[in-house]
């Protein structure tokens, strides 16, 4: 061992002893004849000196070492004349005697600091240096032991960990499949798993009852801000289990990672919200309930005052902003601009400020008289100093844009509080959506959710109200405005899914097509199952009070799919190709 | 939930209670009027009884059960008149009170007990209904308890789990990569992990300086038996540490899981067995040490008596075999007919008899006195009735012909108990091979391994025999005959890295060309490191008394690298194949 200690522990008990410690220049200082090194490695830092009346040959080392070179360094803990309340080692030093360097280094391309001097590519590409900064080895130190301790509580419940494999099938639906092609079965490939779902779901009809795997997951998709290639889920799924026993098992494993690793208490029972709820007050089916400003329905309160915007619509909807009632006009101009983005898609908004001095101001007060507009500020729960702001047109559609408002102003306003967390259930999904477009239903989760048992006189209804109003037995862990899991209770019963298949307008031979392999293993006796999977790179994001996951994952790809580092993908061998049996019809 | 207990855990005490159990229909017989089902989940089998005087509707619905057929049952724990000791529920049975089917079943293609008396086709393409029985439930379950206690165990020595990446590069050195082509870079390929070396590395740069990950790893083998074309890794490493703190730490890891999984105690510490002896007296660098037979090389003693088969080769070694000097002419003529099949490649066998009766006998008695005979049995540790076999040849060639011998020797004594456990470190590898063919040296690990300390002398020496000489800081982990494990501390420093691709022949170009990332990073400050692999599936098969790992592997590939269950690989769309810019050479 190059070390007795690491360079985090030591503590002024510890004056007098004789150490040995290794690690990384983190600096190095001349003050009045003396040398002063900062050692770092993964536990912290530690203070070296070297006075002034050293050996000379030690004297010259010190001298010569460079930022990030390793050393190893021998003297005597001694306690600091000027101590350093912020560093756990802040109340001693080592007064060195010998230093060994282990290995030199360049002068790396930016600082190695909690906040490094380097834009986002020249990190990416050091990124083995990048990972020497404290915010991203607090990352992965957080991020291994959440996995520890997802395992401990699954363990404990009596969850068996099974590897899946990961050269699997490619199937006909969904997202694309990254593919492999296999040399020993020429023309023919692999795909790689976007989830083990099928075989999660094998896994129960094998009678393996409570199953877990903390696994990687691949999506060959046009990258969005903030996706990967390849992330990790941490996968789940139990037989003889209905819905309230999968709720009340994650939440329990939630509950235990929250306490575990950051010490903090989640409600017991967690709220649960129905998905008609999360949307009506939300306009969102993940939720951020770290704060109110919710949606309120003012439809009735303002028709029929002659403002044709509003008679027009099927629905009218606000939102109060506390404290905002003193905006300038040139602010909500901007806002109106801002949420006839077309990322929000909105026509126009409607204000109604409630002054501090109880009157009352409004782009509509041509319309209604000012105690009308109270009344309507009121349906919104505004108070006295506070802004409503209102949107209207389709329901769900107007709903959706004031959740994206909310959202916006509550991240003005400081109400988005990392540190603060709202972890909740949303239930009660419906089963099926109806695409106008298509004429025909899409199931919301996918074809092997159930129905909840009380619905099922609608979902064998043959009227499309009836089938619009079945619930899933599906629900999401929604964390501060994320979808952090979701899953379902699975169809079992073959009738059931034969009904399914019917409303989907799947026919006997697509779903054979499609579906027939697990369908047929259904045959052998599935028992009633259900789970959920969580996304884990996002689950370490946000226990870290952080809103991107890349910081999260050791090695991770840009937007286009590449890692920088590495610099993959990448071209191969003719002879690689060759052996595989495939030509490349890029032009060059 | 379904059920208030598991098949497996009611008991005696239970007696009285009303339980609800949930499970598949092991087997269900008639015996005078009442009905008894054995009902089956993963934590045991429970006896349910329908009596003759039950209501007719539960009587008939008991009589319609078949096998594998999915229930839910209800009713009272009764002590049972005739008690099965074999069964942990074997006081006790459930009086039935009411049976809910929740799912039927096709009768299963082959029976789901101990021993199936389905052939291994049909279990494979039914992997979901083979898992079902004891032993894969088993296997799996060892498998989920070996990787938590193994997490344990590194967790609690300060190791993280680092998730590295699985799109990465294709690198144009060892065995062949399987490859992901990148749609959104048309024409280029990620390559699945052969191991994630380069990265543990990179994580070790980086500081962190004990590294972990159970991972899955690839490789594009033409598949022998048992080898799988995904498998897993327990991938380790760690800095600021010599090959003596690598051993300690990794052995204590084996203890741990020796201990916890099995409750057996190995030695502490562990054997430890430089690879010349090893070769010398196993005739193989993974020596079964759970029994002796050792290899004795015998050259000097027989040659110079006239027999010129000896007399002409440079190495004679022979091995003793307890009590079998009582073998026929016939089985030795077997015997060495075996070993003269090319898998072993003998030219022929030597034996000598040591007669219970004190005389001696052997097929080369023309040329050796009887006392001279007993002299070589007496050097090879013979005793009385044993049999001595003996070969010849070039040194390692025939050592290793002597180690397979022995090997199988064994197998047909029974020495090989797979409930015995003889793990032991092999080290001192030698650092290079000398390759005849191609007058040059390569590294027999990689070119990254560090020479002994102690060995720079030779390493910088321009002789062969010195080069030859130089000792690895290499170690393998062997159990029973199998290498389970193995790594070695890396060279951190360019000069000897320099002088390793000097001394195999690789120039400069070559080595930016094909180690240049990794090179490259090690000149921003590497630590000294080294670490380990082990072989995940057969560490596990190994633990369950095992030889092969398939049953270790929930849903395993054949040997032509195809999941017959799932059907994969397969062929692709035309329009995948069109998205990834790729072709088709294959004639159809």
């Amino acid at each position: 061992m190059y070390r007795t200690h690491t360079c985090g522990e030591l503590r002024i008990a510890d004056a007098g002893k004789t150490v040995t410690l290794a690690g990384w220049v983190q600096k190095s200082r001349k003050l009045g004849g003396m040398t002063f090194i900062d050692l770092r490695d993964r536990y912290g830092i530690t203070q070296l000196v070297v006075e002034a009346d050293a050996p000379q040959e030690l004297v010259d080392i010190a001298a010569s070492l460079g930022r990030e070179f390793v050393i190893q360094a021998t003297g005597k803990v001694v306690e600091r004349q000027s101590k350093n309340p912020k560093m756990d080692t802040g109340e001693i030093e080592i007064a060195l005697e010998g230093i060994n360097i282990l290995n030199k280094s360049l002068t790396p391309p930016f600082t190695i600091e909690e906040q490094s001097d380097g834009g986002e590519d020249i990190r990416a590409k050091y990124r083995y240096l990048d990972l020497r900064r404290g915010p991203l080895k607090r990352a992965l130190e957080l991020r291994h032991h959440i996995a520890h301790e997802c395992r401990n509580y699954l363990d404990a419940n009596g969850f068996l960990e099974i590897e899946t494999p990961y050269l699997i099938k490619s199937t006909p639906e969904g997202a694309r499949d990254f593919v492999v092609p296999s040399r020993m079965n020429p023309g023919e490939f692999y795909a790689l798993p976007q989830s083990p779902q099928t075989f999660k779901q094998l896994l129960m009809v094998a009678g393996y009852d409570r199953y877990f795997q903390i696994v990687r997951c691949f999506r060959d998709e046009d990258l969005r801000a903030d996706r990967q290639p390849e992330f990790t889920q941490i996968d789940c799924e139990m037989s003889f289990v209905e819905q309230e026993d999968v709720l009340n098992m994650f939440e329990g494993m939630m509950r235990h990672l929250f306490k575990k690793v950051l010490g903090v208490d989640i409600p017991n029972p967690l709220p649960r919200m129905s998905w008609y709820d999360a949307m009506d007050r939300y306009g969102s089916d993940k939720p951020d309930v770290r704060f109110g400003m919710t949606i309120h329905e003012i439809t009735a309160d303002v028709q029929g005052h002659g403002f044709s915007v509003f008679d027009s619509v099927p629905y009218v909807g606000a939102i109060a902003v506390e404290g905002a009632a003193e905006w300038s006009r040139k602010d909500l101009d901007a806002l109106t601009e801002w949420v006839k983005r077309p990322q929000v898609g909105a026509k126009g908004l409607v204000y109604i400020k409630l002054n501090a001095d109880g009157s009352v101001k409004s782009s509509i007060d041509k319309f209604y008289t000012p105690e009308q507009l109270k009344d309507i500020a009121a349906k919104v729960e505004a108070k006295t100093g506070d802004l409503v702001l209102v949107l209207c047109g389709p329901k769900r559609k107007t709903q959706t844009q004031l959740g994206v408002l909310r959202l916006e102003l509550a991240g003005r306003q400081g109400l988005r509080d990392p540190k603060v967390f709202a972890p909740l259930w949303i239930v009660d999904f419906p089963l099926l959506e109806w695409s106008e477009e298509d004429g025909r239903f899409y199931a919301m989760h996918h074809p092997f959710t159930a129905p909840k048992p009380e619905h099922m006189d609608l979902f064998y209804s043959d009227k499309k109200e009836d089938l619009e109003r079945v619930c899933a037995n599906a629900y999401d862990f929604v964390l501060n405005g994320n979808e952090l899991g979701g899953g379902s209770i699975r169809i079992h019963n073959a009738d059931v899914q034969e009904r399914m298949f019917q409303v989907l307008g799947i026919g006997k031979e697509e779903a054979e097509y499609k579906f027939g392999f697990i369908i047929n293993a259904f045959k052998f006796g599935a028992p009633p199952h259900g789970g959920l999977a969580f996304g884990f790179d996002r689950l370490c994001a946000l226990f870290g009070g952080q809103e991107t996951i890349r910081d999260y994952i050791a090695f991770p790809k840009n937007n286009q799919g590449r890692d920088v580092m590495i610099d993959s993908p990448s071209k191969i061998d003719q002879i690689q190709m060759d052996e595989l049996c495939l030509a490349s019809t890029v032009k060059e």
